[in-house]
């Protein structure tokens, strides 16, 4: 079987970015087999990458995993690949973007530095470091280049490590930050519903306050389990707290995006709030 | 020569819906070779999938063709895989998406539900079929497993299917709705050259009227038949009639967007409008 | 090793052209090996195209390299394919957009109009010769079909030359336009920093006045030479000239997009520009 390689990028696909490292990979490593995993995370959004990375990981094949978000390009931060636990390689800036799919994969077993310029184009630009340094370098970790070729071990624990955006929980009432909007205006919060506990609860009630308005959604498995057009607080495929509509898009009512912070108060148990079911503003 | 998996879907490439779905297929078959038909399907829009769908089919070649476009998702509705009469399987959400490329491939032969545990991930969420059911049924199918397998049968007759919408004929006038506006601003509607019969004739003149606007554009069998920055109505490249500008995008004109009616009368034969041949408003 | 076709065109994601014309491609050579170099062109830029697609070689394999921007389809220009000096193959309109790729590729050796039907698709639809025409094309040549089979031979002379936005320079201002706004909102100029000579000097201010506003930049080798949410005028990843903020979007600044003319004015050497090396409006 040919070998896997991942690509995780905020390079979208409007430009050449993604496509050109693609080239690169194939004239390194023509029998690679390259999965996109997605290009669209927000520009120099380190966090969004590193949740969607570890999030991924559990569906992604064992392989060489490269993922560039990289907003220190040019600057002094580190080029990095890991082994894990579990077999994996990952290539990618030494800014936190790694870490947490790694220690997901089994923790990291060894770090090096990508500083050996024979695994790196031969002319390095200070600005495209994803064609220059890291896809050559899962190029040549997939054809077979061992780990410690690419330049010298790092102690794990120096790595970097990212800072995500938490949440707050004061009694009945949860505060967290909008961490990501997706395509169908499903709005996840930054914090997973196990971190609720048993506040969550099927067909309880919550307000959800983002400071200019609040709505009112339910509990449930998923937006099927409210009639059309009602907003829910569910659990997404990753396990977070999001809120949608039924057949309609959650993003198109709240106004407020990715960053913006949002309080949500549970109903007390035996519910008072004079409400009878469907979502209100 | 590798199984084909042709994949159309409504979950955009913002997100990391389609490379998860990737990755699934690549662990179940790693020698599947994936097709991307596209994944900007507008979201839930589940005619403008099965039209996608039917239209690529003859470009191409047999394979396993699994489509995602699910507002159903989490709810009653069923997953379904068919098998069709020129040797294709398709597995999607059994919502009307997948009925008019099968009956165009030469009718449904089998059909079954895809209910079995054992071909779906081991953990399957309640909002996303794509990557828990619909992906591994896909690759579990080019990996080799027989359609039956997935679960018990059904009638064909009992597949959902989907309502388009249409157009009606009055006179010299046609009754349709904009159907899909692509990224060169063409603005299909909802109405087959074909069915038009007569009415259009190259060189005819037609009055296009939005409720809002009107513009005139004249038959052509294409864009390049008119001059720089004239309407043309013509057939695209999947039969339907739409409206463009040559070197220009109608959409940029045209405010109303999809799912818009509009009317388009056709000048008399023996023409007595008052124009010469120049796209006015 | 599969044979590589590269594919670069303006046909966007969000409609199902791109993913057809990957069909077509595999139903004539299954074994082929598909690069998408990218399809976010904008919609019948064909000096765009031609830009991105040359840019792009010195990364990209020998191989058989597919583009398409084409807003002459359904008219009478034609359609080539190409043989240059380093073995490579392109196939594409003759618009101007193959011919700088082509000259970076040891310059053209041989060049065929494609008019031989059976190398394209049996129905040839006048407004998606990508489908019908330039992919099964580029598919044939993959599978080995020689280059003069596609149709007679044409003088490279004669091929359709593209006319690119230039530059002037004037003592120490250069006038140019925006050429390209990526996604990270890097604005680049229609000049390389070659064509600058001692003008472009690491350190040295200038002005850049798009006529609406005046924004100051510091020349520097990259974004991460300047402070964060200062503006540098560096040389991107394609050698020009471009305009940043380190850790933001010039793009975001500069309300000014593609084809807008910019005046730079380097300061004066020995500087008595007013400033003291913050980016300032």
């Amino acid at each position: 079987v040919a070998p896997l390689v991942s690509f995780l990028s905020d390079f979208g696909l409007e430009d050449e970015f993604v496509g050109v490292c693609h080239a690169v990979i194939a004239g390194i490593c023509p029998e690679a087999r390259i999965i996109d995993l997605g290009h669209g995370i927000e520009p120099q959004s380190v966090t969004q990458g590193a949740r969607v990375l570890a999030g991924a990981m559990p569906y992604v094949p064992v392989g060489v995993h490269l993922a560039v978000v990289d907003p220190g390009v040019g600057s002094e931060r580190r080029a990095v690949a890991l082994a894990t636990a579990d077999g994996r390689r990952f290539v990618g800036p030494d800014n936190g973007l790694l870490l947490p799919a790694a220690e997901a994969c089994g923790g990291v077993e060894a770090a090096h530095a990508i500083s050996e310029r024979r695994y790196m184009l031969r002319d390095v630009s200070r600005t495209f470091h994803g064609r220059d340094v890291f896809a050559p370098a899962a190029a040549h970790l997939a054809a077979g280049v061992p780990l410690d070729a690419l330049g010298p071990a790092l102690p794990p624990a120096q790595l970097v490590r990212p800072v995500f955006p938490g949440h707050t929980v004061f009694g009945t009432a949860v505060e967290a930050a909008i961490e990501h909007v997706d395509r169908f205006g499903n709005v996840r919060l930054s914090v997973m519903v196990d971190d609720l506990g048993d506040l969550f609860e099927p067909g309880r009630l919550v307000e959800i306050d983002t400071g200019d308005d609040r709505y009112y959604a339910r509990c449930a498995a998923t937006f099927a389990d409210v009639g059309a057009g009602e907003f829910v607080l569910f659990r997404d495929s990753a396990g977070a707290a999001a809120v949608a509509i039924n057949r309609g898009s959650a993003a198109d009512l709240i106004a407020a995006g990715t960053g913006h912070e949002v309080r949500v108060e549970f109903e007390p148990r035996g519910g008072d709030w004079p409400l009878d079911g469907d979502a209100e503003e």
